[in-house]
């Protein structure tokens, strides 16, 4: 019969494998080597229930203010499962959200500094001194190989740290935050990973849109808060995006000449040709061609300034990547069937499944764009690769890990 | 029992239905009216056996050294049958081109004055005043009733209108030359036209090649004889591209900067949307989008500047018509494969058939570029035209006769 074990926090116990802070007040490096740790792992794997794979790793690095929530709305809409209503009970401040099959940790929550300290050395939360690397790494991989974790939270409303919340391994684990792909040791747990990658012109636009219109901002305060953040951005948070399986670039339209109103928006979907197991990327029309694509105005409506799509193989730092890119917007959702009918290598489990997704979530953000669009196509990848997975394809180390949902 | 019927020149009856004049040098207008005639043609269709519908007629404008002839043997042989040595016994300077299927009229023959009169009266070659048009189209009428003619012939190498030729009515009848869409009523009796359409660039490159270094013109004798025939080209020819099925146009490539070379060719096949019948255009991808396609380099081998597609709708004139243009040089013509699999509405019998007819005449002008490319294609769609009329859809008047080929 198969022995489930829990990695609990508030352990006596301190051999540094799977590190669980006591309590997350106590996150100062001082206190990171407060572990809990039964056995090391690898002699207990035998001793799991190994019905299904371990779960499928996904990073989605991003500023914030950049859209993850949409982005991990259509995920977990594609993935299936209600949300957990329950989870939040204990500490409504946490950033964990929690489905039937999916589990999205707010990176955040790993902060190694509350907001008085950051502000007090001088440090933003985009800096790596102001995040637990060891820590994350440490928990990421007990979830990875099955075992729960105790998590620190990062309260957004007062900016400490609350007690930890307890985290079970879930089918699929997404990490979504500014470092998701900083760590060498956390970017090799990862199975996929995604960088949501805003130009500055966009970016601008939209922070104006929500801390003047709906924060009452002034326009000087908003630019002087993106400058602030700026170096720091450049030097930690851009360069992960070389390592990510799959950038989405959101940049200013390319159909208006001399746009400024940054309403319509280019949406680039630059995927690795290699690299990544279990995953191909998309493309239209033939593989390895360049192609830009004016879509039939008979078959898809588009007013002004109409919509265009480019496909075509590119280099990217080191990789080769095929990039996907959509200008303009969608004037009719349930005409989309017929872009998606010119997709190819789109991991749908019926003709029109992009279309359906599209449309049963027409109120998220970006739907009428390429954000929505492409957010919808990677979240049907991830779920091919976790089915790929779950099939017995292999993932990362291999590690078969059963169900931990009713350990306790 | 089938009786057969021919219209023999040198008749004294003169009703004018199906002219044919009784000698060659006796074209001036005045002759015009000595025709010869049985009967009325509709009296007499029930007497011919109707196994196969009435000769297809083609129309193949271009000035003189712009490919007509390379099209022609691209034509022939897509539509199959051997030329036909013995046609020109008669007189070798004949222009006329005849295989088991296909014969090639060349509207030169109607010239109305000899290359001396036109000397004299200060006309050119491209001037209606130059050519008997009341002629051809009694004549074209003719062989598309299914009446052999006797046809003047004009002699290029003497500048003389020499004796007539018998000419039986074809399966497929071409008339090419400078005026096959000037005349509305020739025009009505065309199932299907081109206009071969060489920019000046690329005329002048061609003629400097062909009249400087084969025939040791100067370049300023070059740049005369094309600006003396400039204004009635401008005039006479260049305004039937818009009664063309298709016109199929060839500019300087847009791959290399400022090309002076003009050796790359960017060629644009215009394709009438509707109007012509048994005819649809061809397309890349999707009938009515817009798309420019840049072949996988791993799958088309293509040396510097490479190879660009594009198809599209587009207007031209008062016509909608759908646009395919290549830019650029094959260097394997086997590969030509991978790209005659991404076009549709190629009115091939087989996978690979427009592959195999370049391969076959590998050595004909233009193989390697959009001419030949294209002229293959053309050729296709004209055999696909042929069959579906002779299956029965009907063309023209669709008046059926039979196989005159053995009358006398």
């Amino acid at each position: 019969m198969p022995i489930s074990m829990v990695f609990r926090a508030n352990s006596i116990n301190h051999t540094p494998f799977f590190p669980n802070p006591t309590k997350t007040h106590f996150l100062s490096p001082q206190n990171l080597l407060h572990f809990y740790k039964k056995t090391p792992l690898k002699n207990h794997i035998g001793e799991f229930s190994c019905s299904s794979p371990g779960p499928v790793v996904v990073g989605l690095a991003a500023d914030s203010g950049c859209g993850k929530t949409t982005f991990m709305k259509r995920l977990t809409s594609v993935f299936g499962g209600a949300p957990k209503a329950d989870h939040n009970h204990q500490n409504p401040d946490s950033n964990t959200l929690i489905t039937d099959t999916t589990t999205v940790i707010c990176l955040d929550d790993y902060h190694l500094l509350d907001r008085k300290e950051r502000k007090e050395k001088g440090v933003t939360a985009l800096h790596p001194r102001a995040n637990n690397f060891d820590l994350m790494f440490e928990q990421i991989k007990a979830l990875k190989h099955g075992f729960p974790i105790e998590k620190p939270i990062y309260n957004h409303a007062t900016g400490l740290l609350d007690p930890p919340e307890l985290i079970h391994p879930p089918k699929i684990l997404v990490l979504e935050g500014l470092h998701p792909l900083y760590d060498s040791r956390v970017r090799d747990l990862l199975d996929f990973s995604i960088y949501l990658d805003i130009s500055n012109e966009v970016k601008f636009s939209w922070k104006i849109q929500r801390d003047m219109a709906e924060r009452g901002h002034s326009l000087e305060s908003v630019r002087a808060s993106i400058q602030a953040r700026k170096s720091d951005f450049d030097a930690y948070i851009e360069p992960q995006k070389q390592y990510a399986s799959v950038v989405m670039e959101v940049l200013p339209t390319q159909l208006i000449p001399d746009d400024t109103e940054r309403k319509v928006l280019r949406v680039r979907l630059i995927m690795k040709e290699s690299g990544v197991k279990n995953f191909q990327p998309i493309y239209i029309f033939d593989e390895g061609s360049t192609v830009s694509w004016v879509p039939c105005g008979r078959k898809l409506t588009c007013s002004y300034p109409g919509i265009k799509f480019f496909c075509g193989p590119e280099a990217f730092f080191e990789n080769e990547v095929t990039v996907l890119e959509m200008d303009g917007e969608f004037d009719k959702l349930e005409e989309l069937v017929y872009v998606e009918g010119h997709l190819c290598n789109v991991s749908t489990k019926f003709y029109g499944e992009v279309t359906q997704q599209m449309l049963k979530n027409c109120d998220f953000e970006g739907s009428n764009n390429g954000t929505g669009f492409f957010q919808t196509l990677i979240a049907l990848k991830i779920r091919d690769l976790y089915e790929q997975v779950a099939m017995g394809n292999g993932v990362g180390d291999g590690v078969g890990v059963g169900s931990l949902a009713s350990t306790k």
